[in-house]
């Protein structure tokens, strides 16, 4: 059977780990015939007959039925995206912020196209997640997803915490192993994994959640009283994505960083593994891990999507969510806040319920907040001066009790 | 449309945990007609018009297209599944023994049918490790699976280490709950996760492996001695079944007790939950973790297999292995021996490491011993005397250094 040609827009780390994987097997049903690239005089490992700088080329060629798409610059490969679906070819994507950002308009690009849109690669890594929500959790009433969705923020903190690691030397290393994103500030300001909880979203809650609405808070200003506060606790500290309803048409959106205990599934997550918590009526608690990063384990889920698309796998798109969900502005929880200014603490309305460091001239506090407060403060000036860490246990707790007649939120294992 | 018409068999655990499920659903494509059940005498729910007690009367109606089965008498099982391939219609099977047992026999029929099998129910409750290594792992080549593969098993031990129950305590408790099987021994003899370690081998190694290749040893016999022992060291017991490529045409098939220490996954993996580790070459180590017992954790798994085999789902089956693997008998682990004589010792060829309870009347001993000898020593009489619990982190250094060239079996997280 004649193979079907696929053009390969980028040739960085999940692009060559996509090449790597397709040169490694036998008798697929498709082959690299193009590889489109940016920059004409980088040296590469392959003859130069194989690229090209010129994408109308891959767009006119009618032979070229898929196309696999893996470059950082999210406007060229919004452009990449909707120029393909519009000649009617298969797209496989790993562009999250990209997608996140226009998620609804590709959705219906593609139902007005003859061409299909698919991106498994987009969220955590080689997790097969979406493929998971899609066709398992199609039909489930899903009542939250959490997890560890970015896999450089928490290599980072696992060196931090496990290893004593500066944050500049873990963050060096991240990038070196090509787990961080070309602009690393998406990674450690809690921008990627915002993204990845407003694809999750669609898929698993069929609800379109845009980033703004989920409050975001990084682990670029993390100070030393947060790490040795887990330490003398024997805490971890994650950057955790959580998407759960609260009531009818609420729901609680953040990716913060959090002390997660010795008892929580998230916590053996370590390095540039991710972990996602499905909670759902019917199954309980799911936890699927695996590695969220690096070339290999993301090319393997483009690779996936790439053999899917081929035998006709498309995503089919519902919408759950017809009154419109809004965030629970009103909900409370608690959390750690390191500041300089008590200004903080009135802005936030912050409730304390314990000061942990009487008489420094920095205040370390533990108390509660409400979801409202937080994000008006994203705009604050002292945003930048502050720290902010979950307690998770006992948001998990309250998340419970409300949700106690469903069963739902209990501690998983 | 037209709903597909379904017939239910059986209306235990499982047939009523999907019973419920499908009425809680809306715009389903399809709908019980029928259940077939055995027994007419007993009280049930549901109206008697409902409930069928002859089998035929199922298969001679051509409006019912699809076959669910949860069934617990296998070989009545059996005949049920090949007379609806035979009548050309679709089977979702939850009848693990049943499938082990005649899985090539069945997957014959099949390809000769115009029907179709499926069976994500059989393995792991609610996880769906079938269908991800159908769907993901297809053209991956996997190097190790384990895992948790038993709930009622699990349940058992985790009460005996964490809550210092009784075994007798510990299975009444996972009968009550309904998560043991009709016949315990299939659970906490290792048999119900030898069939299950079947059905994975033949999705995940795409192997015809058989449970006589496969040593088994229960938790029936667990003594005082293993249970302080892991108390005292921080470990926890669980019935651990390991798939493991050796070399070239060699493999490691084992369900057993051993000790797992916090820094393994599966330590945490507690109750009716269970986990599955999967190690292949491009993504690394990837674990699923959700509730592997329990009405609607199984119900689930199957009305899930009910919605894709009405969309046209189906599994393709590969032999990987032509040359026909065979277990790896020469292979030598660690192993925690409990036993009344040192002819046990002599008959498995043990090389002593360490005596555990010196100038005691029994033996607890910790040392070396082959997979065959193993193997043998399961037709001795002094098998149902003897407990063995496999030294876990030991077992995974040596595949580690053996599989280092490839990177596989580190410690995951």
């Amino acid at each position: 059977m004649k193979k079907k040609k696929i053009a390969l827009f980028g040739f960085g780390c999940v692009g060559q780990g996509l090449y790597d994987i397709i040169q490694q097997q036998n008798d697929l049903p498709f082959e690299i015939s193009k590889i489109c690239v940016k920059d004409p005089n980088k040296t590469r490992n392959l003859p130069g007959s194989v690229f090209t700088y010129d994408k109308h080329e891959i767009f006119n060629d009618n032979d070229i039925e898929i196309i696999a798409e893996a470059i950082s610059d999210d406007d060229e490969a919004l452009e990449i995206v909707k120029l393909a679906l519009k000649h009617g070819k298969k797209v496989v994507s790993a562009s999250k912020k990209m997608l996140a950002d226009n998620l609804a308009d590709l959705i219906e690009l593609e139902s007005k196209s003859s061409g299909v849109l698919i991106y498994e690669a987009s969220v955590c890594g080689s997790i097969p997640i979406l493929r998971t929500l899609q066709d398992y959790y199609q039909r489930s009433s899903i009542d939250g997803i959490s997890g560890i969705l970015n896999g450089s923020s928490n290599y980072i903190l696992s060196k931090i915490i496990d290893e004593d690691c500066s944050y500049t030397t873990a963050l060096r290393e991240a990038r070196e192993l090509g787990f961080a994103e070309t602009d690393p500030t998406l990674d450690v300001g809690g921008f990627d994994a915002s993204n990845k909880l407003c694809i999750i979203a669609r898929h698993g809650f069929h609800m379109p959640l845009k980033t703004k609405e989920i409050f975001q808070f990084g682990i670029r200003h993390i100070s030393e009283h947060e790490i040795a506060f887990a330490q003398k606790k024997g805490y971890k500290i994650k950057q955790v994505a959580i998407l759960q309803k609260t009531k009818p048409n609420r729901y609680l959106a953040m990716v913060i960083p959090a002390f997660v205990d010795g008892h929580h599934p998230l916590y053996k997550i370590d390095n540039e593994y991710n972990g996602v918590i499905l909670q759902s009526e019917f199954m309980g608690d799911q936890l699927l891990t695996g590695k969220g990063a690096g070339s290999h384990p993301t090319g393997w889920a483009m690779f996936s999507d790439l053999l899917a698309i081929t035998n006709g796998y498309r995503y089919n798109y519902y919408n759950n969510d017809p009154a419109g969900s809004l965030p629970d502005t009103d909900f409370a929880f608690n959390i750690y806040l390191k500041c300089t200014s008590d200004m903080v603490m009135i802005a936030l309305d912050f409730k304390l319920l314990e000061d942990l460091s009487p008489g420094t001239a920095y205040r370390f506090v533990y108390g509660s907040v409400k979801l409202k407060d937080l994000l008006k403060f994203r705009s604050s000036e002292n945003f930048k001066t502050t720290f902010i860490t979950l307690d998770l246990r006992y948001l998990l707790n309250k998340l419970s009790g409300i949700n106690e007649k469903k069963g739902i939120v209990k501690a998983m294992v």
